[in-house]
């Protein structure tokens, strides 16, 4: 399949529902970066309705890292709040599937995994605020390098509620001293996508030992003149929801997002259904 | 009891914490307004466990009128979260009963009715912008005459979930046309505290039959160059519980808010517990 696939130039120019429709018939099964232009992104979980306000609890302690976007009906996998004809089931290009919090499977369907007790949460994802820097001119190194943005856990606390609880993961861009209040003051506007920075500077003051060797992605050079800066990072719901050894629970895959309808500049992430 | 109170004036100087050990204590039983300046004050709704999965969906759905800032443990009437040693039972002055929708009475302590299975979700309020906009010079008729909020039933649906349904409460405040723009982008810095405008101009447009008439609240009058402004109000989350005929729900009584410890423009509402 992946080889007869369309570039993600051929699909950029396609609206969000044409791309969850492409999504859908498996004609795209590839990461979602720069889809959809000016569409929110999101971040996925799924899990038994028996764990969910523990964890909508959780996302609202620590909406740095879990900005709630969007919660779906028990047992319902269409998610009108966030777009036309959303079907969770099929709409993501790759999930990845955990039982008893190891690692099961990476599948491109769940609609066989589908259960009348699943609640979906959609989370809001980096990508938001990434697209905002760069419209204002601010350079996103590991974009401009082809990379995947290096991620690093953390000694932060989150606030535990029931058997979610852990450390935050943050990702690390390096910027240029005089750039940096810019880059609070943007990020900042989208607090659905993780908001402000949580850090900025001496990586050990937040527990991280080597900049050169992130958890997860890429390492990026942090070039003379220039300080890291932390923001909080949606891999911290998936740590914690994993480390809560839930008898299932169901993620995206990395980069490979849910698609909303919702703008990504929209004062609330409800999606307004309108008729044309 | 009330007779021996000391007026707000005595109290204003106080810190959230004293404050809140007056209250629980029975010594300061009217409303909150102006007091503990500068720290969030919250509506508030106790329901039962089973339904407040439906109830934090709702509110993530209409976070407008329902914007979240703490949901306490289940059976827990400790709210570490929004403040130290925080109790739920007895830290507001006025609570109101709700039994399948009917009133059944107005007290100022709820330890003999606290329960196992309650939770507590508190919720933003308007005192949060009220306070912005004046301290940037902007008027707000109702507080200048010394009158209650006027509040408007309209038509606008909020998105459902489970149980919870309805139409937005709003009020208003009249603006000089010039201070319109100002007061959307300074209110709209405070989602969590209902953020920008609903809307501005015309009642009609937004199912409001006579500015004269609140549903709740005083009337305030529009003068000659001034334009009716709405924002999303806090009595909506109480009506939609009360229309949902819950077996049991408890709320603050109007304007005897709870007292956080957390800052008014914090960039999230979690309390970050300091040794001093």
């Amino acid at each position: 399949m992946s080889s007869q696939q369309p570039s993600v130039q051929d699909v950029q120019h396609l609206t969000s529902e044409e791309i969850r429709m492409r999504i859908r018939t498996q004609r795209h099964d590839t990461h979602t970066s720069g889809l959809a232009p000016g569409k929110l992104q999101c971040n996925l979980a799924i899990l038994p309705e028996i764990y969910a306000l523990d964890f909508l609890r959780f996302c609202q302690r620590n909406p740095k890292p879990c900005p709630l976007v969007g919660v779906g009906e028990t047992g319902d996998p269409m998610l009108p709040i966030l777009g036309r004809d959303i079907d969770i089931r099929t709409d993501v290009p790759r999930y990845r599937v955990f039982k008893n919090g190891a690692f099961e499977e990476e599948v491109s369907d769940i609609s066989g995994l589908w259960a009348d007790d699943l609640v979906t949460v959609a989370l809001g994802c980096s990508f938001t605020f990434e697209n905002a820097l760069m419209r204002a001119g601010i350079p996103v190194r590991h974009i401009e390098t082809g990379r995947n943005v290096p991620m690093f856990r953390t000694n932060i606390d989150l606030v535990p509620a029931g058997p979610f609880h852990g450390q935050m993961v943050v990702t690390m861009r390096p910027l240029p001293e005089n750039l940096i209040e810019q880059a609070t003051s943007i990020s900042g506007r989208y607090p659905q996508a993780h908001g402000a920075p949580i850090a900025v500077g001496d990586p050990a003051a937040i527990g991280i030992k080597n900049l050169d060797q992130p958890d997860y992605g890429d390492p990026v050079e942090v070039r003379r003149g220039e300080v890291p800066v932390y923001w909080a990072c949606g891999v911290t719901p998936q740590n914690v929801l994993r480390a809560a050894k839930l008898p299932i629970c169901i993620t995206h895959a990395p980069g490979h997002m849910l698609i909303t309808d919702v703008a990504e500049d929209a004062e609330t992430t409800i999606y307004q259904a309108t008729t044309n």
